[in-house]
């Protein structure tokens, strides 16, 4: 199967070097598909409506921090902006921190360290991170926020006088041509990223390259995929008892598992939620038509209901 | 109905002149209580298990921004820290934001100010609040991020050389002694924090008092309440297919009306989630033991489950 990978346009939550463009480059891969970084959740999602990109890579949750209140919002789309955007894919990418320094500072590396780093650059939530690096060796140190990790290793990058240090990936000091220092150095190892690989509906360019799961491209695809996952949101009248239960009760009645549920304030009424419910089904003849069908069911307990989405679960 | 309430020790997330403060003054009365200032959610949650606090009062979720994900983590109590905390009431305070000026600065009022406003304080989060007023008459104006609203109000109390303001609530102004120049500038009237009274369910001083809704104290308490709500709290094997569906079920089954499911990660295993559902009953006869038999059949389902408290609806 050989697709004109090179003109794919995949869009991601910059800045370069973000955790979004390496889990974009890892999906797509390195060189076949211009990855394009986006100021904000909005305009990545913005940029594939308007199909200036074919698809879009955006964090979904993680698995300490939980979801990614952004991203729910854009996808609960009170406004009618991104009607065509539609899950068809996931990524996980596990989060690693770096202590990133400037090339050719520590010829003998951290077993040569001599403790003179005078100041750490990373977004402030790295910090809690990588608490029991910090607390062990850089007691007192100076530390500066920045708007982003990989912001961290391109001051590091041009720095000339002072003896900083950024945390940040792998990903972010090959790009920014700095040296890894010392790796692995998160508290927790299994600090995960999921991120939902986007596309618009109605792209003939992607719909043509039926890529259903991008990242699984040249690898062996197995026949039949363990698990299929949807998202669906949906709003209810909360006046109405026992609503709520009615809908859920309807993915159960057409064998699809609920996996997961978040709420975002509906916006419209205070108090009044849209429901974001992730359900899986291990594909079978008798369940084929199952996600059409409960999509029927729910538009007759709902306020609204909106399909996002199926695709192949990457952990089942 | 007399209580001894000049001895109540109230618990909120702190500074002083707050929203949390306000909202334990409106519950509790300003001067019938010692209101406790605490500078973290764990620290307001440790001081009721410790009993250095009679109640609590915490923001759990705002009608614009959604969930308190802080709250939820400490609920989850994944380290058994606060076994003894539970919900006994709620309140809701609307948020109003106000610009605030140093005493006398401004003696003709906001119909005479001149634009001689130099330098803007507030959370970051109450300038998108506002953001009609600010792009009317402060654009290009300074702004200067503080840890929150109340203490800009302090900063403007005590400015001497410049012209500046804050955004932040009248409670605020009173607080610190500062002019109100211009009220209600928020750009939505019904941006609403919904805030969660605690109690130590051990603590002899609260079972005394037998104060359930604390905030209907002095008022007119309805003979029967209109619904009271339940928290609980759970987690389920993912592994087997209905797990979550079934217990949601249990919900139903009882007579419970489900109103919010919130979500946090287990911590235990990736994608693996603390569930908190929110659930309703009118009180009759025969709901009387309603929660009880829910719980006994949530066990059966769950990986555990907790009852994490049951108060009066304020809004029903």
């Amino acid at each position: 199967m050989n697709m004109p990978l090179g003109h794919l346009r995949v869009a991601f939550l910059g800045p370069r070097a973000s955790f979004s463009h390496q889990a974009a480059a890892e999906s797509f891969g390195r060189t076949s598909a211009d990855l394009l970084p986006h100021v904000s959740f909005a305009d990545a999602f913005s940029a594939l409506q308007q199909q200036e990109a074919d698809y879009a890579v955006i964090p979904f949750e993680n698995s300490t921090n939980g979801s990614v209140v952004q991203t729910l919002d854009l996808l609960a789309d009170r406004n009618d902006l991104y009607k065509d955007v539609k899950v068809c894919g996931e990524y996980y990418l596990t989060v690693h921190h770096c202590l990133l320094v400037r090339k050719g500072t520590y010829p003998s590396g951290w077993e040569g360290y001599d403790g003179s780093i005078t100041k750490l650059y990373t977004h402030p939530q790295a910090w809690g991170q990588c608490e029991q690096l910090l607390s062990q060796y850089f007691k007192g140190v100076e530390r500066q926020d920045v708007s982003s990790t990989s912001k961290g290793a391109e001051i590091v990058s041009k720095e000339t006088e002072e003896r900083g240090a950024a945390i940040a990936s792998r990903f972010a000091a090959e790009y920014h041509g700095v040296d890894v220092l010392k790796e692995n150095i998160e508290d927790r190892a299994d600090n995960t990223t999921r991120f939902l690989i986007l596309r618009n509906m109605r792209a003939e360019r992607t719909a043509q390259l039926e890529l259903e799961q991008p990242n699984v491209l040249g690898q062996d695809r197995p026949a039949a995929p363990t698990t299929r996952k949807t998202l669906i949101s949906f709003a209810i009248d909360h006046s109405l008892p026992g609503a709520l239960a009615n809908a859920l009760l309807i993915f159960k009645a057409h064998g699809l598992n609920l996996t997961s549920i978040n709420t975002r304030p509906s916006l419209k009424r205070a108090w009044q939620y849209i429901f974001f419910v992730e359900c899986g089904r291990t594909p079978s003849d008798e369940n084929k038509e199952a996600v059409h069908k409960a999509l029927d069911d729910l538009r007759h307990v709902t306020e609204f209901c909106r399909d996002l989405g199926t695709w192949n679960d990457q952990l089942g």
